[in-house]
């Protein structure tokens, strides 16, 4: 069986995790392979080098490294070289770059420098943490550098567009954002084994990760929106907004400069032109969602590991649930 | 009063700290500026950083950073991004590269992209180390990139050229060097201040630095070697060699491809074009030095601090015997 995932950082990879976690639980398991692609829009260049914070984020957590109490960077870490960095006023003070995660940064620069693409260094790297005995194929999205970008109001009364991270990290997001550009997005092209992993899955799945600047930056990749559509399988997402909150991150404030409804029912609504199958909260369980997609409640919060399979298990019940209905006419619902 | 250092890295960072502990210890101390001119033919490029052996290790014993006992590197390091290197299989398991001295070669790099030179950049790291306010002023020879590379047989009886850094680190200078040639010399220039550091000094220092891997690169960036020879202030030498035998380092491995006899003696022939003052051991005060130089002797070692400080005091006192002397005609002895 082939399941390929859409993930953003924390929340995709806790979530992947859970699938995992729950398919090794199985009774007389299938033998399943799990490609997760990953979103690249919050990389970003530090100090010379290329940060890929989602990339890193799904390495560390499903290869065992990961600080598991604020879920991204390494278990453990120390910030030896950025307090020296500091002393020399080198660097942004904003952003960690932890000693262990700092040498992913360094392997992963070179290797870019010595001509490899994200794609030959993210494979590397998955060595590295063991991802293919685990069953887990990671995939950028694209292996062209593409950055998102947020444009806020500058002090004259125009705008200015400032790094993701920049208002991710360093703001909170809590300027408002007007919108989100994505250099380099128009003229990217999906990363190898990108388009066919989705279009040759037995299921997709849409973590709870971010629908505008993780899963949507993904969808953005020319090529991949497509896929999804045009996709046999089933396509089964988990909604990021609880009572019309995100758990973790910050979903509202980039669902608003769009538009839509900040709730279960307006992520699926941007979902709808592919979304199979959508699992929410019991509190958003009476909502109105999008015509033709399958919608299931349940305690949608991840509290532990136990918790992240058992929504993994949920998601693949309703695939293989849709998996034996016959795709309705108009599937492709642009 | 200007003076104006040659220096290599471990020997010629304790002298020059000797050197200005000295000059604090003295009486009525009349204000005294130390340009030291460091070498660079060590430099090395490192998992993508650019490494400056010689100028780090002035840096950190002048500021009062370095690890005492091994005489280079960082009080207090550690190795944490490159043992998580090792773990990725990137960088040399033959170099230390340290958490906090990593910082100094990602500031440097980062700067060096950002177009600043060589001696801009030393001159920030100059500033996080205090050294003005210890006046001292510290100056790459050249802001052109060079590395000294050493020729060494190969296994087909040929001969194969490695990185002076690999020779000296990796193979303790064991293999022996057919002879040494340094990339990019011949088009090198002076770093700016340099030659005028050496014209305009009223004494040259020559600490006891490997004669050719050291002071042997700085004085064969073109103008060098002429600036020291038409200086008029006196050039004062400490030997590197007791009794035949290096205290540190590997200068016998050096001299030996040169021809040049392994002593005190053999040394002084190699700057005997412009040698005014010579400092030797007691054990080697009876050999037979090149006409014009004076030859003072004493106990040479710098077992500690204050060792250091007596020996640079030593050499002031030549220098100031050898400025109340009238320069010899024929001082040019080319």
């Amino acid at each position: 069986m082939q399941i390929t995932v859409l993930a953003g950082g924390v929340g995709g990879a806790r979530f992947v995790r859970g699938l995992l976690s729950h398919l090794a639980t199985r009774e007389a398991p299938e033998p399943t392979t799990v490609t997760v692609i990953g979103n690249t829009g919050d990389d970003i260049t530090l100090v010379g080098l290329r940060v890929c914070p989602d990339l890193d984020t799904l390495l560390y957590t499903l290869g065992g490294g990961v600080d598991e109490d604020q879920g991204w960077g390494r278990a453990g870490e120390s910030t030896r070289v950025a307090d020296e960095l500091g002393t020399l006023g080198v660097g942004p003070d904003w952003f960690t770059l932890g000693d262990l995660d700092l040498a992913t940064h360094l392997a992963r620069s070179r290797w870019l420098a010595q001509g490899l693409t994200l794609s030959e260094v993210t494979d590397r790297l998955a060595q590295r943490w063991g991802l293919p005995e685990r069953g887990v194929r990671l995939l950028p999205a694209t292996d062209t550098p593409i950055e998102t970008h947020v444009v806020v109001d500058d002090d004259a009364g125009g705008e200015r567009a400032i790094h993701f991270q920049e208002w991710w990290v360093r703001h909170g997001a809590s300027l408002p954002a007007r919108r989100f550009s994505v250099a380099g997005l128009g003229g990217a092209t999906a990363a190898p084994h990108v388009l066919d992993a989705v279009r040759g899955a037995d299921l997709v799945l849409l973590p709870p990760s971010n629908p505008v600047v993780s899963i949507g930056i993904i969808l953005g990749v020319p090529g991949i929106r497509e896929a999804v559509r045009g996709t046999r399988a089933p396509v089964v997402g988990v909604s990021p907004l609880l009572g019309g909150r995100p758990v973790r991150g910050h979903a509202d404030a980039c669902l608003a400069p769009l538009g839509v409804e900040v709730s279960a029912a307006g992520v699926a609504g941007i979902y709808a032109d592919f979304l199979d199958g959508w699992l929410v909260d019991d509190a958003d369980a009476d909502a109105r969602y999008p015509a033709g997609v399958r919608v299931r409640s349940l305690d949608l919060l991840m509290r532990d590991g136990a918790g992240a399979a058992r929504l993994a298990g949920a998601a693949l019940d309703l695939g293989q649930e849709l998996a034996g209905t016959p795709v309705p006419a108009g599937r492709d619902r642009r």
